[in-house]
């Protein structure tokens, strides 16, 4: 055996033995895996050790340190003022990206966004712009600068050389069971987000039954690490906590979900999904140093929208990425799903309860998401699902209207959605939308 | 991702939940890792999660089952009699087997012995017998089946037909940190030895600093997953803990350990081998129904000794084998080690402590044994150790003599084995040799 190979087996040792790691352990770890030195089934028991037993804020820090620096590390010196970005956790109809980035652009704050696509239940922000024809992510790093400097925002998608070692290990995490760790989804999630060259992150973590953390305390917890390993890399961080318990506006689906952001931001009142979106493009605002306080931030943000410039905002980095603007001013002129098909309320209720992976997962039969990263999207498939949680539902009412190419999905997914929520004859209390602030 | 995988993420995440396994999910895991279904990476990933949350009793001997059947299991209807084992945890100096199986098949019982190779500090049973010249440990079927036939005993290596499974995990254990599992351990031991086609089985587990097990709790704890284990399979068996705080009679290192085992065999008192000796050779012929109680099984064993037939029959295996008798009868013949040193007492006290472990590591260094299964091992290298734990040593007293090719090892090996041991000025008790005996 050769000395990598002896080095790590005692590095997984002391894991499993719940002792800490040093730095130049954590760093041996990262840089040997990348570079293919450590073998995948090496590096998977490294990986369930660290699930079961943990790491450390200091660890967890050095882990993200160490996968940041496998790849490049965007500079963006030469574009002033301050640079902010925001990272969902992941939800269903989660399309505050799409909004809150040409708001806080137009407040004087650069918005360097680099988003993801969409895997399970939850939707991307790349397959949702991608749904709009012409729209390129795949920019080149010039290309990138030369965006924001020009409109103070760029909605990309990650080259291959920004954080490989994130891929490596996600691929790997993903076969063995190791996704769902505090460490390593910081790890991922942090090493990525620095490597955009970024001043302050604002943090939106999803709880409830659509989000990753079903659980309050688990959000908590996870939003603590997140913050705990930005302050380590002195950014300014704000990690806000919103509700996931039903889809957040109405439309789920990617075309679908950039019609509600265009109409949001035309200025279409749409409660919980503008109260969010509010929420997290003011503390992006306060972060960037155009508000003093999280509240100015929001105040400023709902102006933006009245005042149409959001709007405009966002036509300019469609044109700009390539996107077809003529669309985006007539959302009507989208092709159409074959097929187009209503739920409709068998009784008189209130909506107590909704199964929230539920709704992700039909809109993804649908043909909205992929179960694996290889499937195909269908960009015009998806839901849009009318009640929200504490609003009285009669009998003969539109619950949802389902959009889809797939004929033979449908009966089963009307049926996947009606058994997903769950009716009070009672008043029923709505929800939080905004659980908590934490920094 | 096609279905193995798939299936076998959802067991993985069940053991990192703590989940008990259900048969066909062990056996599916089993059958389809051996069938080289389900990658490396993968199977770590459980091995790690076993390592860290354990397996039931039930889970255990259904690991051991599905190991058992990923090959051949060997028939031994054919053979009037009892057939009786003994598997041994592993220790420095315990040339056991060598002595107990002539003993064993002298009074009557079959003993179908498969055995394995020395790694790291322990040595093993096969390079001990074949440090005899010529000596065929690697017998076919038929010469197995012939060879018990002839004699009442064999002492062969694993083909590789026997519990395929259990070498494919062994080699991803060994550089994953997941070898010292009690359930991983158990289903690899169990699955050879009832792939011997044994009734019964003596198992002696060894403690203390010269053992895997160090601490007595973890001993009885492995011992009963054995004895649980071999019951599941209808087994009779007898679990032995016994002393490995320091060697097992003097000599260290493969043939210096025929050179005492057969001095044992022709009479000569080694205390502390041939107590464990003959209670291991008692508790096996008590097993194989030629005595009514392990004691009577011991002075059974202790007569067979004084009668000269234990020799005779380990001279006719021997013979069988392949082995050069001559040199059996007249072992000064054998060649020399090109260096041979005394280490000799620097003060004088009573012997306190020896660092077993590095006695045993001491040897590797001679020549004696492996730090990787490549390594090419030197028979005739190794160390008579003469003290015993609560022994008098007065200055000038040769401690041990160590034997070795290797000049450049010298000087070091004896600092190291001057550091493994500690005096005292005050009387020492001697060690306990049998702990325990579990049923």
């Amino acid at each position: 055996m050769n000395g990598v190979i002896l080095n790590t087996i005692e590095i997984i040792k002391k894991k499993r033995e719940k002792e800490k790691l040093s730095v130049d352990e954590i760093k041996f770890l990262i840089n040997n895996y990348a570079k293919g030195k450590i073998p995948d089934y090496q590096f998977s028991a490294f990986l369930m050790a660290t699930y079961l037993n943990g790491m450390s804020v200091v660890e967890t820090a050095t882990l993200t340190e160490a996968m940041l620096h496998s790849g490049t590390i965007i500079e963006l010196d030469s574009i002033s003022g301050a640079k902010v970005d925001k990272h969902s956790t992941g939800g269903v109809g989660d399309k505050t990206s799409l909004i809150l980035a040409p708001i806080v652009a137009t407040a004087g704050v650069n918005v360097p966004m680099i988003s993801g696509r969409g895997l399970g239940h939850t939707g991307g922000t790349l397959d949702k712009l991608e749904s709009i024809p012409g729209f390129r992510t795949d920019v080149s790093l010039t290309q990138y600068k030369s965006i924001i400097k020009k409109c103070g925002m760029v909605l990309a998608s990650q080259t291959k050389n920004i954080v490989p070692a994130d891929k490596l290990m996600y691929a790997l995490r993903d076969v063995t069971a190791t996704v769902e760790s505090i460490p390593l989804i910081t790890g991922s999630i942090m090493s990525k987000k620095l490597a955009e060259g970024i001043d302050g992150l604002v943090l939106d973590i999803k709880t409830g039954s659509g989000a990753f953390m079903k659980e309050l305390k688990d959000a908590k917890i996870l939003a603590k690490s997140l913050i705990n390993t930005a302050k380590a890399f002195d950014k300014n961080v704000i990690g806000i906590i919103t509700d996931m318990n039903q889809p957040l506006g109405n439309n789920i689906g990617n075309w679908l979900e950039v019609v509600e952001s265009v109409e949001a931001l035309q200025g279409k009142e749409i409660p919980d999904l503008m109260t969010v979106t509010h929420k997290l493009a003011g503390a992006m605002i306060y972060l960037g140093g155009k508000a003093s306080s999280i509240n100015e931030g929001v105040e400023i943000s709902e102006e933006i929208i009245k005042s149409g410039k959001a709007y405009d905002k966002f036509l300019e980095v469609v044109k700009l990425q390539k996107g077809d603007v003529s669309i985006i001013k007539n959302l009507s002129k989208y092709p159409k799903s074959k097929y187009t098909e209503e739920i409709i309320a068998s009784k008189t209720g209130y909506l107590k309860e909704v199964d929230n992976y539920e709704i992700g997962m039909s809109a993804l039969q649908l043909g909205a998401g992929r179960l694996t990263k290889e499937d195909i999207i269908e960009p015009k498939a998806g839901i849009i699902f009318n009640p929200k949680i504490g609003d009285k539902i009669k009998k003969g009412e539109i619950i949802a209207t389902i959009f889809t190419d797939r004929k033979k999905e449908i009966n089963s997914v009307i049926t996947r959605i009606e058994k997903a929520l769950k009716y009070s004859n009672k008043k029923v209390t709505k929800h939080k939308l905004i659980k908590t602030i934490l920094r």
